[in-house]
């Protein structure tokens, strides 16, 4: 971190900053020049709250050197961190597929899809019991009783599951029964969430917000690591921009950004990205090609019926032929 | 609601779309032409799930006609709701400034702030208890404490208080304690704590999330309202563009938007919009300008040692100094 | 401007950046510290390529402490710059309001909206002859008959005009015809048309890019003023963000962000920022409450029969209603 | 076209709504429910201004069905086109690579990386000559002596050469010496320019706009089409939103939904949508993982010293390694 003291900085405004900093813990160093002074300030400068140094007096501005996260920094960590799921690994070089429909309707839907998708080689199985939507007259979901039934089919076909959480009292109750927790992106800064999950060992699938930034993202999986988890898998999921034409424009540039950051697993969810089917495939091959750890991919045994979402969903062929696909990508990528 | 088949559709198709539509309660108008066959819905749209019917067989685009809200939509209330708060009213041609400290800090700080606001004519004392920070290094607030220190300052002052909840768990404690629940930014789509939030009666300040579109902010008014709480004020704070010389774009356009759309009072939060001081004053006139009902503003008694958000935060007497410009605005406006 | 060099830095590397800067006229100081060094660069830095020198050997960042223009820039211009248009002033605490239809199409259309804006209090005549369109086959204006119709009414009414030039093979013609050459929102990184108006000395109204930054904004004036014309008028016509409700979101921050970093006067279209005429009113206030300099609205006769745009035109009642309120806000203002 | 009318409209509305469409050369068939009437519009929509039939009385709104876009339009043109520059063909499941620096600098750099770059296997030799730039004080390019090198070095090495058109005025000499002309970012609506263009026979490399629609950018297309120009290559360079990591964000998207929506070929370029050399493999893989025609990478011998833009130029060997990898994905991918 670096503080340009201002031209006008009187000996006492340094010395105030420089206190200040020496108190959280800080080393610094003063280079004083003809016109102004710039501190060089060295330590854990992620434990600095930047926003308050640059308003002390005689501060004209303050410059980050190092990233404000520390876990979830490869720095701190160079090798890949590999999550473990029921015998399933995520991370280092792996490429992990999860299916499954948008929302959970019955143990036969569920049960269908998900034989069908282990089949094709899912490893992972997905599908919403809890579902976030704009309208409160939406359906929302079958709650309770849809994640009774994920563990129902998890019994059935020994696939390990991933569900959205939404609110923090059902924290325990995700940890008996889900496999992964997934944090939606509506609530990638819901901050008492985080920190409650953070509290558990439960791998975490953090998806990224609509707008917010990659520092942001890491700085969500820092939430949750600095409580003690740090079975972070990070899921880009497309961000709001001007285009239209796709739902979300999805940033593949966050993967190859996400793998120099951080040591965390990404895995990218072409679905939701581009909410348009015949995209789908074209997406999922560009991200491992980018270099994602895994997919989040919708399958729908009869989309045209689906009970939300369907425009975004693939059938057990098209999720089989795009299997295909993916495993001759993923032997020339290796 | 307007359904348009596909050249292509078949009979069955088209009876079994008006069948769904039907079974929804709606009446179902069939308009065929030569080419394609077109559907009038009537009746609450709002209760239909456009996806769910855009995906049906043979069916080519739905088209909105109606919004989908019905709670917080002008059509079916025209005249301005006005929210009640211990004493002061909200909405309906007043202009109501809430002015505060970002965080509390303690006791002597606020009621420092809070005379010298009320003074100056603000009518509702902010501050933050609970803190929203991106990182969890930084100062989260001081919780139930500040919270105290809040409702001491009240019983002091007079002055109703609107401070941010975080958590579904402290509505309770929030609606014992504060006169405004503020939910902010990064919750506005944390569904679960809205629809908390809408089984009290308590006045609730819905802040605009960073990248939510204005028809989504008052879907989420709508989770409020349709839980049987009506007493939602509207909060514009800038969205998140691809302009960094302010920390958020302040979207002027949403009060007359908000204005037409629905019923609901809306205010502007210029501090937080800008995170500039030296722009609240020019910002906070232009929102009473485009028919904003009240503003909330940043206000500390000494900025430079604030502990967050400093260079957002107004002395006293710069609060002072843009009261008497925005009541001189407001008598020429009415 | 400061460079920061790597830890890792050797002397010569160091030494490298210094003649490199030096040679560009700016003087060094070198801040040696125990783990890093850094330099600080005085003088005209606005004329050193940031970009060039962050990719130099050694080098870690570069952080820009000036703006890089300069003939735009407050500091070295610190009252209020006014632009004379043929006996308007522009700027300095005036308020201008530049009116007419989107698209001229007929002398007696013109004349008849001439006077009536006139009447109402209007300085200047808007009115587009060549139109930038999305789609080639949609109406693209009259051209140069267009430019004549505008001249012609002028003459008649007294009014000065300001119209939208397109190519720099007209600037020859506009400068003899137009007393304010616009530049179009599409062209305002049009660089090759920037230079060619910079030869002449008319005043020039440039409009902010649809995805341009303040900076960037700032930085097309500076390319018109280095080539000789300062005669430059800013206008802010909304940005592109997600939001699409209305066409585009006006930026109201834009205008204090402008009054501080810049002498030049700066302006507000509400009309093509909203693209809704009901909204027109309340940014118009805004834009004046924020500080504009002036404004440019639609007004059209018939705006149901206009050739384009009508959704966002005034009728010359509605205009004349805003007027009122204009003068009525600009008296308190003052 | 579907024309929504008003409840209220008058049947004398309706008539002359669908009067103005059948001059327009429509078929309008009339569609009267209970409670509003539907007019469905049949012909060659793309030539009605949707923006003026939304504006006529008694029009509630307007849904456009078709796109309106014609030329580029792959519903009328089923069939890949295949753009050929003097023996490369570019579209049609080939993978085109072009190359060389962000700027030409002098004949032996130019010609020192073409050569090195034709043997790692580019096709078509990239480099600048005039260059936009957003500081009228940074190196604007080497103007008609830069061209003048391409076009030498071509001779020497057999390259094909594409470079970048600023203004219309060039159009003649581009025509003659480059063997494509490049539209940047900048210009993609550049009307005028695009017109010019049109005019000749020259394949032009169409580069999307900062803040530009896939629709849009489509519709610049059909501009040079509807002159006469059918070789129109599509370049997706990054679009600008709110993350600030990345220089622009790569809408990878963008590639299936150009290859659904029309016939001509699209290319990617990886360096300038990251700004960071570091992502380009990353990026470039993805891009052919999702079906682009070609790629467009900045090569350059001493990224270090380059005069701009070094940040995101890869070294001769980077390149090389790269272009290894891609022949290894493109043998899978097809």
């Amino acid at each position: 971190m670096i503080v340009v003291m201002k031209n006008s900085a009187s000996k006492e405004e340094i010395l105030r900053v420089t206190d200040a900093l020496v108190k959280k813990g800080m080393q610094v160093q003063t280079n004083k020049g003809v016109d102004c002074t710039v501190l060089g300030v060295l330590g854990d400068t992620y434990m600095v709250d930047k926003e308050r140094v640059g308003m002390m007096n005689g501060v004209d501005r303050v410059v980050s050197v190092q990233e404000p996260y520390k876990k979830a920094n490869r720095k701190f960590h160079p090798e890949d961190s590999i999550v473990h799921v029921s015998g399933v690994d995520i991370g280092g070089g792996t490429l992990t597929v999860m299916a499954g429909p948008c929302s959970v309707e019955s143990f036969e839907q569920l049960e269908g899809i998900a034989k069908s998708c282990r089949k094709s080689g899912a490893k992972v199985l997905r599908g919403g019991a809890f579902k976030p939507r704009t309208s409160p007259y939406a359906f929302q979901g079958l709650g309770v009783k849809g994640l009774d039934i994920l563990t129902e089919v998890r019994q059935e076909t020994g696939m390990p599951i991933v569900t959205e959480i939404m609110a923090p009292k059902y924290v325990e109750l995700f940890s008996e029964k889900a496999d992964i927790i997934q944090i939606g992106a509506r609530n990638m800064q819901n901050f008492d969430l985080l920190k409650e999950v953070g509290q558990t060992k439960k791998p975490i699938l953090l998806k990224r917000g609509l707008s917010n930034t990659i520092e942001e993202w890491l700085m969500s999986a820092e939430y949750i690591m600095s409580g003690g988890n740090e079975n972070v898998i990070l899921c880009e999921r497309g961000i709001r921009t001007f285009e239209t034409y796709t739902r979300n424009t999805l940033d593949i540039s966050a993967i190859p950004a996400v793998k120099k950051l951080s040591h965390l697993p990404v895995v990218v969810d072409p679905s939701h990205a581009s909410g348009l089917s015949y995209m789908v495939e074209s997406l999922a091959l560009a991200a491992v090609a980018a270099g994602a750890d895994g997919l989040l991919i919708e399958v729908h045994n009869d989309p045209k019926h689906a009970l939300c979402d369907g425009a975004q969903s693939l059938t057990p062929d098209q999720f089989d032929s795009i299997m295909h696909k993916l495993t001759a990508l993923k032997n020339v990528m290796s």
